[in-house]
């Protein structure tokens, strides 16, 4: 007995707090859903309040916002006419029946999805696996839930898992599996990592072969503090196979037309028995995945907009060296916001070289840039003439009156500023703190060495493909790095090569590999004991540094937590 | 038939990464023991690596070393003839046989502890509740153990339980009860509170009455980055009344003579059948507790202390500007690191008062520390010629100015740079980022305004007491509150009075209250609104903050984690 359904899967991007901006955008998207025909809208993890919440979850004000706010949702859809389809909306619930650690009773929150219907909440299910892991904090946050639901939707049994539940063995795949539904809907709320597209597939086709249904797999787009979210919404039908993808970093509707083994579970509700009139299926969009650059350059230009005008800002202000670094960030900046909403100076000192001075103004020619030019000579003497300093500790003054200047320009203007370092820099501490590391936020600073050349190189050339002026002047590119703080220096003073230097920073900061690992792989024995012994000492200076956009398995900030004060010699083991 | 037994709970501070020095600490503390007629010693929780180590946990090569560790410890301390005691010493151990989320085998970390006898470890217990709340993370670094131990001592059956796992119903507790040991020792991490040990006490005598016997607590000392640990190593008798307590914040070797029931339970494992002969118990130490400031100035002291020294830095340079907070952070200083170990520069600006400069002055005489004074006027007037900046924009100028001042001087020279923010300065960002917020630690970072002075007050009517010079110059205590960072201005111009800010800001950020709940208390709308409103747009500033010692139930930092990205206005519900 079959059963079809006109799926919508709703690729959007929620704001995490905006309760009223989420509801709005749903309740919108419904309507489109509905003009479209669709019988079912499977929204995102957690849309309603956005995705991830962290403590705000901990605040009883705001659970008791969220469950009125998904509340006003099925009433307002309902009056709208809406009231016939059955949506899976994400929302922060909580379970009043919680008992605390010292046996107290407690309001406890919930990562939760509402099954609405004819304007009401018909029911709810609530995520049993709670990742705790990288970047998530979910079992502080959550308190997780231990059943499965599946609901009868005009004839066809639906079940639901939410994101992690997948990803683990047990729980709700259990439960799911042994209720035989006839198709499973998995709202995410799934950060983007480089690869992992190809990850999420193969699990979902998994998945599909253990349960025997098709499953449509729904994440959303946009940033959030460190995070972007691709999308990357996928349904792969009973036998394995592809049936739709929504194109990544995108906001779309999905629409997916499925037929269904009907009446297959015993469902904990029955929304609808009749099925729907028989219909021919149209088929759906599988947009092509981006190679592995495109969707790094996607993500921190969706990474970057993302936190400028969820933030409230419209303009950017970058430190313009001639170097790679600035001359990429700025590069993405212009992409993410338009060259009007970017501002760009160069800070030259008497080490700059001429070619410093004419990279940036070609990156700002190629751009379109605001640009402007402010020597620091004269701070930079006024504080050796206050104090006697030499050294680095004189270099550094250097950074610093850039980092009061960059901070000038935007107190006065409203710019946010924006630090322009790469990962290879942060990892090793090369970068002067309240100098180049100054900025609200950091673009690049999940991007090693190696890459930063290699995008600003593939952004080139996408420009040239388009017949457009490459943004990146190529003596950024070609040049020896320099952070020019004294006459004739070189990145290559102070730090291994990068190709090396990143090799290392990959097995040790993604991988996790101990000293004698690194070694036995084949490098370097001072070479390792070097680098990790940098990166070790660097911690106290990533603490300080702004969040910036995550694209690596084990990003710097809360994917990798270690103590500043430590006595542990990673490089002599 | 009862067993005596002499316990002695090591009260040590281990340094995190620090195996050599833990294990040589640990040794010795065994020898002094011994040497005092010892039968059992019982450790804090992860001595051997010292806690927390947070990620740390996850890398394998620090697993083994710990593993190797905590095997050289046993043979050595066997080798210098200490076979005979018993040892309870926390380390981090794995589970080889741990299976990961995808199904792959995997080493997993746990927070262990050993049964050290006769140069072997003899039993391990693993702890089963991970508390993963406020600052612990303990879920995204260890599985949990699921049985629990007895060993028999002397023909005492002596349980143990890890620290949560006597704070939560269930596990641990359960099974101890049912088994009945005749003593139960707990190794802990307990970061100090505010009004904590009160807590510590009527919880573990909550237990010793369910279970029915006696309970040897046993907490560590020291700073780890913003936690610090106040020892609070306590013993409570079957009858539920205090028998031993260890000073607070003092390394201490606690001796404890107990009578016991024998042969109550079925062990894991029997180390030794027979009783120690009979002996006179000594009557051990009950400390008296700390009151609240002496608690909260000897946490920071100890939390400053132990940051600079597990640091490897000797000296601390401090913007000392003549106000209140400053000066206490210099105080605190002075107790933690002697005078000759703190420097204080005075960066008078063209708006700075004379008193400013007398109160700055006066503090550097009553305390003996290092002083200086460095006019700022000349940097600030070549940043005002190079750009034009007015208003704030040209306020904070003044403010960076002071912070690459502070920066050059620290490069310099050595030093480490405190910044002197106090929490309602930081809650509403009443700073300016890279001025005032420079360092590399924050004292005072978890003390409100209200606290900051009623510490000053405390520390210099301790040293009256004490026939010492106060070291608080009475002016700073006494003047109104200002930035000086234009004439005439006044913290009041633009915070409300710090006494209703400080109770807007308990209740809000410890008390998790929300707009609504905090008018119904009877507090100002507008007040709550206005509050509320700079706190939640001050993340981004807390964000890049050096850590500071945690005192109170909810520090910023790690204790408390919510987006930058929001749009949820909690003064508005």
């Amino acid at each position: 007995m079959l059963g079809q359904l006109r799926l919508a899967l709703a690729q959007i991007n929620p704001t995490v707090g905006d309760l009223v901006g989420n509801c709005d955008l749903i309740a919108e998207v419904v309507a489109r859903a509905a003009r479209d025909g669709a019988h079912v809208v499977v929204f995102p993890e957690m849309v309603v309040t956005g995705y991830p919440v962290e403590d705000l979850a901990l605040r009883p004000s705001f659970r008791q916002a969220s469950k009125a706010a998904i509340a006003g949702l099925a009433k307002c859809v309902f009056e709208q006419g809406y009231g016939d389809l059955v949506l899976v909306v994400g929302y922060l619930d909580e379970a009043s029946d919680f008992v605390n650690r010292l046996g107290q009773p407690q309001g406890a929150p919930q990562n939760a999805v509402a099954i609405i219907h004819d304007g009401k909440i018909r029911a709810r299910y609530v995520k049993h696996h709670l990742p705790n892991y990288g970047v998530f904090d979910e079992f502080r946050n959550f308190v997780p839930g231990d059943s499965s639901l599946v609901v009868r939707v005009h004839g066809v049994d639906v079940g639901v898992a939410i994101c992690e539940d997948i990803w683990q063995e047990g729980g709700t795949v259990s439960d799911l599996k042994a209720r035989k539904p006839g198709l499973v809907v998995v709202p995410n709320g799934s950060p983007y990592e480089r690869n992992k597209d190809d990850v999420r597939l193969a699990l979902v086709q998994q998945r599909v072969l253990e349960l025997g249904v098709p499953i449509a797999y729904v994440n959303m787009t946009g940033g959030q503090d460190d995070l972007v979210f691709d999308g990357d919404t996928i349904v792969v039908g009973a036998d394995g196979a592809l049936v739709a993808r929504a194109p990544q970093f995108e906001n779309c509707l999905l629409f997916v037309d499925l037929e269904l083994e009907a009446g297959t579970s015993n469902p904990d509700l029955v929304i609808q028995e009749e099925r729907v009139p028989s219909f021919s299926p149209r088929s759906s969009e599988i947009a092509p995945r981006l190679d592995d650059l495109a969707e790094v350059w996607n993500a921190l230009v969706v990474g970057l907009r993302d936190y400028i005008a969820k933030n409230n800002f419209e303009t950017v202000l970058i430190a313009i060296s001639g170097g790679i670094d600035s001359a990429l960030v700025a590069a993405i900046a212009v992409d993410a916001l338009g060259a009007d909403c970017v501002h760009g100076v160069s800070l030259p000192s008497k080490y700059s070289s001429d070619h410093s001075i004419t990279d940036a103004e070609e990156l700002a020619s190629n751009t379109g840039l605001h640009y402007r030019l402010i020597e620091i000579e004269s701070m930079v003497s006024a504080f050796l003439a206050a104090m006697k300093l030499d050294g680095i500790a004189q270099e550094n003054v250097q950074a610093r009156v850039r980092g009061v200047t960059l901070m000038g320009i935007s107190n006065q203007e409203g710019h946010l500023v924006l630090a322009t370092g790469n990962k290879s820099e942060l990892a090793v501490g090369y970068s002067t703190l309240y100098g180049d590391a100054v900025g609200a936020f950091a673009p690049i600073k999940d991007i090693y060495k190696t890459d930063v050349w290699a995008l600003a190189t593939w952004r080139n050339t996408q420009a040239l493909l388009r017949g457009e002026v490459p943004p990146i002047p190529v003596g950024s590119i070609t040049k020896e790095p320099s952070a020019e703080l004294r006459p004739g220096q070189k990145d290559s003073d102070s730090l291994p090569e990068y190709k090396l230097l990143d090799e290392v920073l990959l097995r040790y900061v993604e991988g996790d590999e101990g000293g004698a690992e690194l070694i036995a792989a084949g490098l370097d024995a001072a070479l390792v004991k070097r680098v990790i012994t940098m990166v070790d000492r660097a911690e106290y200076k990533r603490r300080q540094y702004p969040p910036g956009t995550k694209v690596s398995s084990r990003a710097f900030g809360k994917d990798r937590r270690l103590p500043i004060t430590s006595r542990w010699n990673e490089g002599s083991h």
